[in-house]
């Protein structure tokens, strides 16, 4: 049977039960011994936690090449100096041992999908195919740019392919970057293969003055006018929305994608998350790419949305951590369009067992608020992706391999 | 000879090198290969970077035992119906088995010496004795608190056995708390046995406002005119502060210790990094308690600060990452008055092996960047404290009954 998984012993919900996975599905959860069937995997849970996985809703992962290699610099120089040379020398390969990387790290914090937005998407894809983590991978939309509208072809041409684990989706870069027409290809490419649209979306103050002073609206406003803003858009960022904006995203059910590590270390300001929780907004968490912010554990950006959230607004009640941990699994998944972040019977089985024995785990009293506020990376023993084995007692197959790749592209795109 | 170790061909500030240590010291430093004395441990540096290990301003670690207990929680309930009732149960026993919980996980964390100021300060001294860590236990002073003045005394008439990596300091908890009497109680104290002083400062606008109600200054000016801040006080949180409080300190060389974790979870205030460092006020870090900021880890604590100034003061430039890990390291040592933070000859041998093949350590342009914005704990391999490995390959001696004994603490607390 494929992925057919007997977890047991193992914590889920202050309960000590054995889950069958059958199908990459939870099929069964019972409080006392189930038997193992043929060809099942067994794996032992006593000392772990049972609890859903962490869905990745905006970043760039090949950037994981640039992690480190421009940080505290003033924003012109570190794009004219820094990062777009860098970007001008990177090949299909480069992406794919970047996306390789990222995908690793990801996968070692406890996440099972990641939504891209970068260049060759049909490399991103290839990685995120062969090591079993699920993904949209974008296809990069700018202006008049013949590159990134061949490689768009390109994955198009294959769109059936991409219909599993392993998607596509349209990313227009921004409404700064994308003028109205292309945004509006990206919609109608969208329409006609069944693809969620993903964006950025007023994540600097620059972007909401300049869009106002060339179309006499927000970004926001802007975006609805031309109708992609769909109950399946992931709006990355939305860091300075008017109440209109919060209304409307509101309205059209579009998922904010709050990034609170880039939004810091980027200086691009708070996002309003008590505004956007009490209009009813559909939150979601990203990492962004290792360029501007340098890591991509959800664990980091569950506690920095929390933390931001309470201290902005002057309230330890805000952003409790069962809020922020629903963000980043069960709204996340909805997000991601895959039907968990759950464990419950007939869910896809997307879960980590947690050791409960790495220190920052220790007491116990809460599972969730130590998940968000004093879990860390090691803290994720095994991570399962749709009934599939992506790490087991931290280890993720050929790890060596990908970093080896990871750093010859990095070797060569610094010697050039 | 005691602590005598070689630590071979490791990466140090972009070379590889052999380093050695004796009686606790950095003794040489060589670029070309050191043949191994006898009885001196090996250490295979390869695959690892040698960096300075970190320094904890500010903690009371014993609270470890009340990680996740009441997370979320309005600041009134929290005390009143949580943490004041859970402490009054707690015992000798559980201090030292808290504190034992909490140095373990500083020692996972890179962590080698921790400021302490809670209950029982002989317990603690005893967990922070056994396992090899530096540590300065505080001697806790309240308003007319006999069970403190015990526990003080007792600490007091055993004042010769703190004088090596295991010291005391004297720690009136707050001006809010501690009255002028036992302020100049604790004062005469530190002063008669040559000990630091270790204080709650101006951590959030009540305290600020009610110290200019009831003494008609703030909390800095206050403590200054009673002649508590000294070069060596540690004036932990300062987030409120006057411009006139900054120049205070500023003159007074005291040690403004930012809590950020904490600053933010609780909602206290971003601390003024930028007006501090433009005056000269001398920043180091820490973490608090795990009750305020749940976890120990100064990776955390160092992201947190970046992060923060960033966006507090709209400024990506702001905080940079070479200035924060001499905050955690370097300067941080001279706060814990170690002469220590630099790996050179002469120096304590106070470091870290990292892990380079951890993801979020590649690639690795700028150690400095990775440390302070990607790293996680499990990058630490080997900790090492005035030349005593206290972590090896992330082991640490006994680590499976201190967190059986954390438990069984935990269990008696939250049952009876």
């Amino acid at each position: 049977m494929k992925n057919a998984l007997l977890i047991r012993n193992v914590l889920l919900k202050g309960e000590n039960v054995d889950v069958r996975i059958s199908d990459g599905k939870f099929s069964c959860i019972s409080s006392t011994p189930l038997s193992p069937l043929p060809d099942e995997t067994l794996l032992d849970g006593s000392g772990f936690a049972l609890t859903p996985a962490f869905y990745n809703l905006h970043g760039h992962a090949a950037m994981s090449l640039m992690r480190g290699f421009a940080d505290d610099i003033e924003l012109f120089a570190w794009l004219n100096e820094h990062v777009w040379p860098f970007e001008a020398k990177l090949k299909e390969e480069d992406i794919y041992n970047g996306t390789r990387l990222a995908i690793l790290e990801m996968i070692k914090s406890g996440t099972v999908h990641f939504e891209d937005m970068y260049w060759f998407p049909q490399a991103a894809a290839r990685a995120a195919k062969e090591m079993g983590i699920r993904a949209r991978i974008g296809l990069l939309f700018l202006n008049s740019n013949e590159e990134a509208e061949r490689q768009n072809r390109e994955c198009l041409e294959r769109i059936d392919e991409f219909r599993g684990k392993v998607q596509i989706s349209c990313a227009p870069h921004a409404i700064y970057s994308v003028n109205k027409e292309t945004l509006l290809k990206a919609k109608k490419i969208a329409e006609d293969n069944g693809l969620i649209i993903h964006i950025h979306v007023s994540e600097t103050e620059t972007e909401v003055k300049d869009s106002l002073r060339d179309f006499g609206a927000t970004p926001v406003a802007y975006l609805d006018s031309l109708g992609l803003l769909k109950e399946t858009t992931l709006a990355a960022h939305c860091v300075h929305l008017t109440d209109d904006d919060i209304k409307i995203l509101a309205e059209r059910k579009t998922f904010a994608v709050h990034v609170p590590g880039s939004n810091m270390k980027l200086a691009s300001g708070v996002f309003p998350y008590k505004r956007c929780k009490a209009a009813g907004v559909r939150m979601v968490l990203g990492t962004d790419g290792c360029c501007s912010s340098n890591d991509l554990s959800m664990f980091q950006t569950m506690r920095q949305a929390a933390l931001m959230a309470k201290v902005a607004w002057k309230d330890p009640v805000a952003a409790p951590a069962v809020e922020i941990c629903q963000m980043a699994s069960k709204f996340g998944a909805k997000a991601a369009g895959v039907n968990a972040g759950d464990i419950v019977v007939g869910k896809e089985a997307d879960c980590l067992l947690i050791d409960l024995n790495v220190p920052c785990m220790v007491p116990c009293y809460d599972m969730v608020s130590n998940i968000v506020y004093s879990a860390s990376n090691e803290c994720v023993d095994t991570v399962i992706c749709g009934g599939e084995i992506l790490m087991r007692g931290r280890k993720v197959n050929g790890e060596e391999e990908i970093i080896a790749k990871a750093r010859e592209s990095v070797k060569r795109l610094t010697n050039s």
